[in-house]
């Protein structure tokens, strides 16, 4: 089964806000072996809206919009449903009972905004929406289904989970798509191609390899589209086993593993506590392990030390060293590792400084300069590393070589 | 001027990554008064890939493509793009210089799979790509232009600002596009469209109004396209103000303004230092104001006090506290945000503590239970929120509404 993805909103193509729903949906999709062929984002224009549903309806069996079901004049989606399948606009009682109840509870009256929300195409089935007051649409005809779910992504997803997803699970004759990705640090990625081109020339020809490239980074991926899912991951991990041999030392996981995804794995197998201390990184590392559920296991404190007089006072940084090296400079860098492992009884401390620019530069410290410690029962190491340019990017940089470095000193490498 | 955007790539199909590119050229392509009318995601398929090109090069004037130009077998942009302007592919000399050069500052051998990427269609001219391997190629004929761009968003980026926007620029007759934001605060959209529909219908006809909602936020745009930027401004900040004396006091800002920024510019405006002690956001709260550029000026440090003992030993926390009410509790909340207070002199100690799941949830305090507390020099308040069920959810609904808080006690209302 193929699908399309349509994404309607001049706010998607004016920049605005970034298109995640579309991500999410493709995801879903094939979770439950559906093809997402082609995705297209248009405006709120009736009349793009109508070619997206057009070119749709004559091309694949699913289509799943998002966007233009709100209450004020530039929500068109519902009309152009009506239009196209021939319908009209009816009241719903059902989902005018749930819109009057929701907008109670907050206190808000119902007016006749809120009443365009409670008219729905005839020829369509309302898919309930417990968290919002735009029902989403499921619209069937001969051997084409059309969705219309609202933009919000907290309920875009939540119609996905409960309505639609349990629906297109029930469609007959389905078979599974298989992604599986093995994460490869270190290694660019001509090289890797290099390395594993006799591998990659004896895959199954129903296996299909892509290259996902990031800093420092490769992720490779196999698909098998229309498969049986049982058959297809064993002959993935037994292809996926093959290439310990040709790349050991650069291999850190699979599928969504990320650098501290297996670092928060080994610090919670092993009983080992973290506490940072970040300067340059404002957070993003303290950020980058507490989003993971579990992480109050180990991680002891992060301290975003941006003063001097915190790096001082809170951590126990030695005020002459940042006097006589400055705040950022191995020293400070090692002492600051040091302090923050030595106030919490943690088994790494780790720490960062640098300038993340845009200004503070200077010709012997440029913006990008960062220096990282890792402190641990058997001592303190500290490197620089140049981050790039851009303060996102330093920052980004500077958290994910901190991390590196923190999983070398829980491996026992190179410490 | 119209365009349309193809970004290329199973990875965006099945949903492994989301496309931030198309949001970015979005963003750009209307900065230069070129409207978006259509986006497109297709497959590494050529197939595909020829088939967005024509339905391009049919409606539009402009494409742009990103994603395919890598040096492995899943890379099609290129021999598509010769096919379809009926080309073919030559070796291009300074590509190759700057390639075998990149790769020999990283120690890597230039291979067979680098030649690929020293192949260019005879009908382009290539974008010189200072940060990586893959050029970008620019083609031109009759009254279409058609711009390939590498997939690697930091690649694209700095090819967009220094090759193709210039050019862009310089194509005669170009008119403007301007899109302004009014940021409201604390009103239904429902109901902030019932409150203003008076001044929506008096809108001159040109000028387009969109609603953006988001949790507790409606952002309001006015857009004009292909006019007089300097006159279109001028139109929307006369109707703005209109605005301020219909909803004055749910107006928060403009564009890209967000409730950090404007905490941000009143705490450099005004001299004023934080400090922030964090339970269950994680470094979040910190992160938000650190990632803007000039945050040192007054954020003084940012605890992730994630166990009792970093509490106690770090901030101060009374042990008999934690012991009597528990971790997440107003007490507790109060002192955390009283002693980052004390520790650091700041102006303003803000703390969170709360349970953001998915376990640690019990019936008198299920998941998303969040304590919010602001210290100020004139005393120390707390209030608790429920901030919902999903662990990213809670975190970042506690960010907003400490926030918030903090924006009132600054402003000093409410304390």
């Amino acid at each position: 089964m193929k699908a399309m993805i349509v994404t309607i909103g001049d706010e998607l193509l004016i920049g605005h806000i970034t298109d995640t729903n579309a991500t999410y949906i493709s995801q879903k999709l094939n979770s439950v072996g559906i093809i997402v062929a082609e995705r297209m984002t248009v405006s709120d224009d009736p009349q793009q809206i109508k070619y997206a549903l057009l070119h749709g309806l004559a091309n694949y069996e699913l289509i799943i919009t998002t966007g233009g079901l709100g209450p004020t004049s530039d929500d068109r989606t519902k009309d152009v449903l009506a239009h196209v399948f021939d319908s009209e606009l009816v009241r719903d009682p059902e989902v005018e009972r749930h819109v009057r109840d929701l907008l109670a509870r907050r206190n808000i009256p119902f007016n006749s905004y809120n009443y365009t929300q409670v008219l729905v195409p005839k020829c369509s089935e309302t898919l309930f929406n417990a968290h919002g007051t735009a029902p989403g649409l499921w619209t069937q005809e001969d051997e084409s289904i059309v969705v219309n779910l609202p933009g919000v992504p907290f309920e875009m997803r939540w119609l996905m989970e409960e309505e639609v997803l349990p629906r297109l699970r029930k469609i007959p004759s389905r078979m599974d798509i298989v992604h599986r990705t093995l994460v490869t640090f270190g290694i660019a990625e001509s090289l890797l191609a290099e390395r594993i081109a006799g591998w990659e020339k004896a895959l199954p020809s129903y296996l299909k390899l892509a290259y996902l490239p990031a800093p420092n980074m490769v992720r490779l991926r196999l698909s098998a589209y229309e498969v049986d899912g049982d058959m297809a991951n064993a002959d993935i991990e037994a292809q996926f086993r093959k290439l310990y041999d040709i790349i050991p030392d650069n291999i850190v996981g699979y599928d969504t593993d990320t650098l501290q995804s297996v670092v928060h794995r080994l610090l919670r197998d092993n009983s080992m506590s973290l506490a940072v201390a970040e300067s340059c990184t404002g957070g993003r590392l303290a950020s980058a392990f507490t989003a993971m559920p579990g992480a109050s296991d180990y991680f002891l404190l992060g301290a975003t030390t941006y003063s001097n007089a915190s790096k001082i006072g809170v951590l126990g940084v030695n005020p002459e060293t940042i006097e006589h090296f400055g705040a950022v400079s191995e020293q400070t860098a090692m002492e600051m590792a040091e302090c923050v492992r030595r106030i919490t009884g943690a088994d790494f401390g780790v720490a960062t400084t640098g300038i993340a620019g845009p200004t503070g530069g200077s010709d012997e410290k440029p913006v990008g300069t960062v220096w990282i410690a890792v402190a641990t029962a058997h001592g303190c190491k500290a490197v620089m590393r140049n981050c790039g340019t851009h303060r996102e990017q330093i920052m980004d940089r500077a958290v994910a070589y901190a991390i590196e470095m923190l999983r070398d000193a829980v491996l026992g490498r190179n410490m």
